[in-house]
């Protein structure tokens, strides 16, 4: 077989290999049957000095990698939140592999950059983000792609340094930069992503978590922020960044943007939004009012490689003033290199249409609701928080150590996963959807083993 | 056409275009014909409501794309450095994808964490690293995989500036750390990727840049280093960071770490080598002692998706102290998320063999060593730097401005695509190899272009 065969006949042995994969995912266990440091007796402690056959190689994907694999896109999947997984972004990024540029600069490839403000615009227009947002021709705003939530929050933590920095040197020419930075706070809510509490790490200044309660439904409300902020500045300290989520991961609660703005723009504190899950279904007419408040904030992130079937890593970031864009785009992004992302977006959005998206969004949230519905229906369970897109919070009534054993029992059945969170003191499980392939025939045999297996936990255990 | 037949179809219909793509690159012209914003009138204003058909979507690739596109993959390309593309790492690229496990901790894909380890592991070997880089069964130390080698910079600088505070605040429990980091100083060559320089902004750390010249060969030697340090510790302040680098982007220069080390070891500062470029050529015997003094370091990074096959991205990153990486990895890496990268390492390691990567990194250097041999053979022209490895520094004997017209004309026939650098004060161009598929024909053909326009442009200038 000369190169030229062997490529176009390997790369369609590669497809027809993970098609099937992932036609036939849900056959196999969701968590894999495998301890800690199961590969490396699998495979030699060196690579090899002449090449392997390909043959060898494919054999070792069933052998070695698919017995350690946590199935995320099997329809019994209900773990962390999705991540994305569509044909059209895995044909996008085949593509994107072979030309294979890296586009750290316009003329690194013109195509790269290009497409990619284009389609920051197309997903903007769907979320209808404020004017401001938007670069179109002269536009002053913008986006671009991160790789993920974390890396945005942490570039939109040293832009505001930055800024808050400059705006007090303005004034006080003589004062110490590191006096300012030692006297810097950010915030955010108990309920932010750990990603958040490092980048005030990464950036050398003091995160303050803003306490929530369940009666508020763990939203971050204008009220105690505007009291903590008041006692920091009465103690000398400079309030300058606030990292408002839109959807948590414990409970995919949401922060009370509209009151948190006008505080914000009012005390010159930069307000970030992290709607890393949510993001994706404010392109739904009936989600949008979520994103209220969004005319407000300095900087805007969510990951369509969570929930808009834009397969990892599409992190997208929107940022208003065109200097601190720039300073972001040419100085602030961490990586230097990457991929040509945005043809992903292009082919996904193009192949599925706005209609094609919102509907999918749409389905999802109906299957949680589903799944709230049977869990409300049965008297032995509760729900643990509003139930507004598609994750579902509940646990059995009763102990802490009652739901835990339920959860061990369910994991280790290995036919779905489901992981965990604490909400007021309370070991509560998740239930995300999370595959695209997800039907009602799979919440509701989640829903027959999740009810069996608690039916013989509260018979084992006192309550 | 049902769903099935549509991805077993279409998935293989891009198979046939990215294959067709790579073996007929070298047809197109290797830098595009586009002005800023040509694209945006190309495509619409916004996504379509309805889907469109994936005939539409591949017919905008030729003329949406393409003419856009920097040809990265070209022979003919020999701008910055290689980024690698193979058709192994593709392969196990697109199996990532279908995968498209999100590796963020040991259960959440328990291959994805235990392959990287491993694969780490065998490219450590294959560097012939210090046994405290290698994890093995019971080591301290280990690899993980960053996206890009400013990632790295920028973990070891924050792993460093982490240490030094701990290790201060030890003897000195009192002194606020605001004092400590207000004091740090971090030091790289004034040939450091932009990306080094960045670092110490993000870290919020002084950042000094250590003077080289032409007549060391434009590396940092320990003696200028040694008394910078020296000077800076009688004004108070506190040296705790070193970003060596082997193979710098300019002229592929080797800082002196046989003489960095000792010093940095003695003065508790903390020296990350940076082997971008440079790192994957030490898999050959011959190369090796370019890497001699790796035993001083704290850290070592190197891009295997620059020249070693693996599509990017990946960034390899070793450390030798448990409990720093254990922070790395949790703590310290700046995304969260992350593909199942060590696939390509696996596949590309497996299907070229050790001997098949020395085979690949000997050629390009010698392809290298014949484009040196024609410039000095032609007295209009002069080498600018040592030719180490596959980077050829050169120029025409005489004013930059005749050199930046040189340049011009090269990069305007878009037949060959080259970038410039300065080195001491002079205009230089630099000429590496970087495709796959360049030969020796490429490299002749390149130089006639360059030897026609030369004769053109000396012609035209006054000299």
């Amino acid at each position: 077989m000369n190169i030229s065969q062997y490529i176009h006949t390997r790369g369609k042995e590669m497809v027809d290999l993970i098609a099937d994969y992932l036609e036939n995912i849900e056959q196999r266990p969701v968590y894999p049957n495998v301890e800690p440091g199961y590969l490396r007796s699998l495979i030699p402690q060196e690579a090899p000095e002449e090449p392997d056959t390909y043959e060898d190689v494919v054999k070792d994907i069933e052998r070695v990698i698919m017995p350690g694999v946590t199935h995320w896109h099997s329809p019994y999947f209900y773990a962390y939140f999705p991540t994305a997984s569509s044909f059209p972004a895995m044909l996008a990024d085949m593509l994107s592999g072979a030309i294979g540029c890296i586009g750290f600069s316009w003329a690194a490839s013109p195509a790269c950059t290009e497409l990619e403000t284009v389609m920051m615009d197309w997903l903007g227009k769907m979320l209808k983000l404020p004017e401001e947002f938007i670069a179109g021709t002269h536009g002053q705003g913008g986006g671009v792609i991160q790789g993920t939530a974390s890396e945005a929050t942490l570039v939109a933590l040293l832009a505001a340094r930055s800024r808050t920095v400059r705006i007090i040197l303005a004034n006080d020419p003589q004062r110490p930069e590191t006096d300012i930075t030692s006297k810097l706070v950010a915030y955010a809510s108990d309920q932010a992503h750990c990603s958040v509490e490092r980048a005030g790490m990464i950036g050398g200044v003091r995160m303050k978590k803003i306490p929530t309660k369940q009666s508020n439904k763990y939203a971050v409300h204008g009220e105690t922020f505007l009291k903590m902020i008041q006692e920091d500045k009465a103690a000398g300290l400079i309030p300058f960044y606030l990292c408002a989520t839109l959807g948590t991961t414990p409970s995919c609660a949401f922060d009370r943007i509209t009151e948190l703005g006008p505080i914000c723009n009012a005390e010159q504190i930069w307000m970030h939004i992290d709607a890393a899950y949510a993001g994706s279904s404010f392109i739904c007419p009936e989600f949008r009012p979520l994103l209220n408040g969004i005319e407000f904030a300095d900087s805007f992130n969510f990951n369509p490689h969570k929930w808009l079937l834009v397969n990892f890593d599409c992190s997208t970031m929107w940022d208003i003033i065109e200097e601190v864009m720039l300073s972001v785009q040419r100085h602030w992004q961490i990586p230097l290199g990457r991929r040509f992302r945005s043809l992903k977006m292009w082919f996904v959005f193009r192949m599925y249409g706005l209609k094609g998206l919102q509907d999918y969004i749409r389905k999802h949230v109906e299957l949680a609701k589903e799944f709230e519905t049977l869990v409300r229906a049965d008297p032995r369970f509760e729900i643990s928080a509003d139930v507004i897109l598609a994750l579902v919070c509940f646990r059995l009534k009763g102990s802490n150590e009652m739901n835990e054993v339920l959860l061990k029992r369910i994991n280790n059945g290995k036919k779905i996963h489901l992981v965990p969170c604490q909400l007021s003191g309370q070991f509560v499980l998740r239930f995300a959807i999370c595959a695209r392939t997800t039907e009602s025939r799979h919440v509701r045999e989640a829903w027959r083993i999740i009810s069996q297996l608690a039916e013989e936990v509260m018979q084992e255990l006192p309550h």
